[in-house]
């Protein structure tokens, strides 16, 4: 038997085959009684989320809890007491997802862990990956009853949050959006960038090169950092982007690219640290003396900035305090079922780090030597 | 009320806070029944694993699955039908221990994404970090009624090990144990360090150096390799062990160390690609070049193989075919009872891919040259 779920498909999107009709009783009239199963199934939720908005425990937001409850009305479901008991000693659990191979979310997801075990909450992960897209990770945990969601992506992902901010509060780190139900926490890569601006300015840099990463979040943000910068200082003409990427092999490549320039630039901000540390490993291997010939300066201090020999001057973000705000933020929202439709976006301002990889612009060396 | 978990501490190691007496219904006698939660909580088990064990669905282990019924039936637990219908609609799920931070992790997780998919399973993840340990990890896999747990570990972990040993399958990815209880699957290192040494011989190179990671589990493996093949070849006088590490900063140590010699080794075996990464930028940086004056070998073949400005000569383990073995001996050990009791050890041969980081060695070179 083939059964259609009722939602239409883009919030529900599968076709659930059903193996076997599971019935717990009889009701009065003799006809099998729905079971939770069944209530969860029409409703197009996962057993976990049915029992938790028919029990009332925290975390499902409230149009959930409605239409759950309307469906088990509308069946004719009555709870059996264990079933409820069962869902009421659900643990405190919270659910991330995040992807694999990034240097920053490893951190973030270290420190969610610390965060959450102060809260008491246990955390399950779910990774987004090729095969296995944000949207189903996101629905693996909520069918583990996880009872909020925090997002960490690079990427947007809007059909992942908005089908888990349909059922549970859903804390985004590192991206926001436009939905008024999702909370987010994020770095504010405008005023990183700015701060580097000014920094190499006040070193004497005037060729200042952006490396971009087109692709990546928060990459919009940092650019427009970069601009306003350069034309608050006076060098809007000197404005300069380059392809940079956001891993440490694009960064060698730009490197190569910038390094067989006639006019090398004195300074490069790159995107992250993964880019930052190819570009100062790329400008090393090519002979160009890192900060001596020219400044890099990173994004994160994720583990990269020790990666390149070198210790980075770079934006750092306070994944720590990053980490406490998210949990903070996803257990306001499970302990408050009012709090659920204020959901709060907060914007994180990076410090600026400065160490081995920037120096005085070669410019002004030169002056010095010659006068 | 503090209630002291009847197994022996390092059986369970928990002393268990009860919040609230939570009753269900009045037995005969009219004195409270007990709940499927307080049968797990005097199991020392899981609420979702006591569901698992009383209802006979498949995963749990025998002895745990006489276990439980036993409590159940010294405390009179009478299941509710609306409980065991709840946990016979238990999805097909497989836990995953893993770490943080390492490159080949992240690409095992990958691949069991892949593999568990094919096989209609959902993973779910638990890191292991400073903070919350292989044992706490394995224990939420479990409350979320995974059926079968793949520990992916670089170090040993025997506590969390026989801790899930005795609930479900256990497939451990990377090492070995004792347990006659537990699945392993490893690469061999001994096979793959041979390979190497072999390889560097017949390209001139007699100063072949090993850049050991003490710590490291399957170190001892890769340097008994190491001994026995440079042994076999007639240069067991030459052998030498240096500390290299397991990360790209104690790599690029090591170079730097190795650089200041009057006599450099013609070749440098590391213990992984992260190390061999390190080592390939520490020589570079300091004008040794790679593979010109040093030839470096690495293993693993993961990420770190591409970000050394390099591509890197490395032992290549086939993570998808691990992977796919390893969801299979799961699934296998899930579906079968019987066979929880022969689980399977199995022992991966990598193969050696020749890359731009080793090459002839320099000695013959300048024979070459001067003859």
């Amino acid at each position: 038997m083939i059964f259609v779920c009722p939602r239409p498909p883009e919030r529900c999107g599968r076709i659930i085959r059903r193996k076997k009709l599971q019935m717990s009783a009889q009701n009065d009239r003799g006809t099998p009684r729905p079971t939770l199963t069944e209530v969860a199934r029409v409703a197009g939720v996962s057993v976990g989320l049915a029992s938790m908005c028919l029990t009332g425990a925290p975390g499902p937001a409230e149009r959930t809890r409605e239409h759950v409850r309307e469906v088990a009305r509308r069946l004719g479901y009555r709870p059996d007491k264990a079933a409820s008991l069962l869902a009421r000693s659900t643990i405190r659990r919270i659910g991330v997802v995040f992807s694999l191979r990034q240097a920053l979310h490893a951190q973030i997801v270290e420190d969610l862990y610390r965060a959450a075990l102060a809260q008491k909450y246990e955390l399950l992960l779910s990774a987004a990956t090729e095969d296995h897209p944000a949207r189903t990770a996101a629905e693996h945990l909520l069918d583990s009853r996880c009872q909020a969601i925090i997002l960490v992506s690079s990427r947007p992902q809007r059909d992942a949050i908005s089908a888990a901010a349909e059922q549970v509060p859903v804390v985004l780190l590192g991206s926001s959006t436009d939905s008024s139900e999702v909370s987010s926490i994020q770095v504010n890569g405008y005023s990183g960038v700015c701060q580097a601006v000014r920094y190499l300015r006040s070193a004497g840099h005037t060729r200042i090169v952006f490396a971009d990463a087109a692709e990546a979040l928060g990459s919009t943000d940092r650019l427009i950092g970069y601009r306003s910068a350069m034309a608050e200082i006076g060098l809007g003409d000197l404005t300069r982007i380059v392809a940079g990427g956001e891993t440490f092999q694009s960064g060698v490549q730009a490197a190569s690219r910038l390094a067989r320039e006639p006019n090398l630039p004195t300074a490069v901000i790159a995107h992250n640290d993964e880019c930052a540390a190819g570009l100062i490993f790329g400008f090393k291997i090519r002979g160009v003396q890192v900060p001596d010939e020219v400044s890099v300066v990173g994004f994160d201090d994720s583990g990269f900035a020790w990666q390149s020999g070198l210790i980075m001057t770079t934006l750092h973000q306070d994944v720590t305090q990053i980490a406490a705000l998210a949990v903070a933020e996803a257990t306001r929202r499970i302990d408050s079922a009012e709090a659920t439709t204020h959901p709060a976006q907060t914007r994180i301002t990076p410090t600026l780090r400065i160490r081995d990889s920037s120096g005085p612009c070669p410019d002004l060396r030169l002056a010095a030597v010659s006068s």
